[in-house]
């Protein structure tokens, strides 16, 4: 990885903000809602005219699928994009609420999904390796899929976007997190392995075995997201990884989804500890490693509704709040 | 008060938007989100096509504020008025932003405000009386005032509104609030007074006092929300209590602001008791004593975010969250 420069936050306008919403408000307060605009005014350089978001949906499967380590087969991976093609996920749903662009990305899917048009084919690899046999995908492979990130944050910002939002759909991911997060965390697959998708005792057993097959068989760097990535990570997690890192080197945040998403901006944070200074976090995951995960990035949620939907639904709702308070900060005299 | 029918919320509509839910979401979950829709449903009596909010903005003066139990002198009820007329209020911004509709009602300030086209004129007193001399209003005005707010509330539904929404305004409201929860829950007012707008240690000392002194000289009756209203409540809470319970009435729900709001819920609870099965909870305020209200209430928070804003703020942002989960109910296969 080539050097980014990414430079810190504006506190000057975090400060004007915070000043300005005392004035506005006189004695009331609209808690994290007058921290949220601050944060974001501060990553962007001032409050924006109009709130800009998109998410990139970025679909990579997995190698440790085959052992069942998912409740669903590789195969609804099709299913999951026939979904957002017609619109009617809840990726798409939740978004079209908070006005906001979904781009459905093939980073490393092991389907042909050059049939649908308005996925970007961007496919590094038909899917990654079998991680329990050695590492996941070559740093050739990763440094593509991190670049496929980065370049599509660009493309977007180029445009005119002045929020990313992550999403992303990969069967079996969440395994593939948990030896991101137990390796970065150096925790024990124990503290990091949960029920993703919701599976059963049985599942559960393997999936924390291919976690620790892989992390013994691999042995990432502790810390090292790159050296993680390449070992244990997904494309999924690499080109989100890529995009956080691409938009915080044009000063642009990420709002960050569920656990998956938290396990790509560790990854990022491996690579440029400074791009978490241009993290939102949007809600608190009930899967088991989450709050380690964003405690080390130093973020704290903004909503804390039960969710376990994945696929930025929970990045759309915070979106929602953050264009509520934004519109709610220019309005009041 | 004469005696109220209020059906029960039906449950097999509550079952069947859960199951939907199920179906839909397939493992994944919205939390907070499927119940807020399930319990709505069940009180409506069914998901409907469209949420029509508006939000009863009940104002009243408070005799006891001569003593300074708030920062703003009593003059600030016309600024504020004033704010919302020219809709700039914070009340007013966060409910366009929901989509709801605001209606300011007199129900008893101090001051003329017939000079005010757009505020229902429906004023009972020109402020309660000074309850630390005897009953904050007689129990002709008491029953006036909750009248008003159920002609209101079927005023609304009768044009077609599904969803009302508490709004409250007057200066030294925090004091009568924090003399109903005392007397409604037999807690000593050490821990029902709170700092309200932000007061100082010296008015802050003032205010217990005047809540000890007005439940000294009324002995309002534990759980009695007509008496407890009428010895120690305002005009801008029995417009409220007087809208939940005609809302219920008609089997339409009541979003709740704060802790004002949750008072005058109180009262109507105190009333009606099934009255509370069509309450909806927004948010937890930082507000001493407002979360043993809502426990008597049985009622959960949708949002903590840290507000402390008042004037139905609170029920904007979660009525903002019921719409986008209501659409992402209708929108997913």
């Amino acid at each position: 990885m080539k050097k980014l420069t990414i430079k810190l936050p504006d506190e000057a306008v975090r400060q004007q903000v915070q000043q300005a919403w005392r004035e506005k408000l006189q004695g009331a307060s609209l808690g994290k809602l007058e921290d949220l605009v601050a944060n974001y005014a501060a990553m962007v350089g001032g409050v924006p005219r109009l709130l800009k978001p998109v998410m990139l949906l970025m679909c990579g499967d997995h190698g440790i699928a085959k052992y069942g380590v998912s409740a669903f087969p590789q195969e609804v991976t099709l299913q999951m994009v026939n979904g957002y093609m017609r619109e009617t996920a809840g990726a798409n749903v939740l978004a079209r609420h908070a006005g906001m662009d979904v781009v459905v990305v093939d980073v490393g899917t092991n389907f042909d999904l050059s049939p649908y048009k308005k996925v970007r084919q961007l496919k590094v690899a038909r899917g990654t390796n079998d991680f329990t046999q050695g590492p996941a995908m070559t740093e050739e492979q990763a440094k593509q899929a991190l670049q496929v990130g980065m370049d599509l944050a660009d493309e977007m910002i180029d445009k005119g976007c002045n929020l990313l939002a992550t999403g992303e759909m990969g069967i079996a991911n969440t395994t593939s997190t948990a030896a991101i997060a137990a390796a970065f965390l150096g925790l024990d697959p124990e503290e990091t392995v949960g029920r993703g998708s919701g599976i059963n005792d049985e599942r559960m057993a393997i999936k924390r075995q291919v976690v620790r097959d892989g992390l013994a068989k691999n042995t990432p760097l502790e810390r090292d997201g790159f050296d993680i990535l390449m070992k244990v990570g997904g494309y999924d997690h690499a080109g989100l990884a890529g995009m956080i890192l691409g938009g915080a080197r044009r000063g642009v945040p990420t709002m960050l989804d569920g656990v998956n998403a938290t396990a790509a901006a560790l990854l990022a944070y491996g690579i440029a500890p400074a791009c978490a200074k241009y993290m939102l976090c949007s809600h608190l995951s009930s899967d088991v490693s989450h709050k380690k995960m964003l405690a080390t990035l130093g973020l704290e949620p903004i909503v804390d509704a039960g969710m376990r939907l994945g696929e930025g639904t929970g990045a759309s709702l915070a979106i929602g709040l953050l264009r509520l308070a934004l519109g709610t900060y220019q309005d009041l005299e």
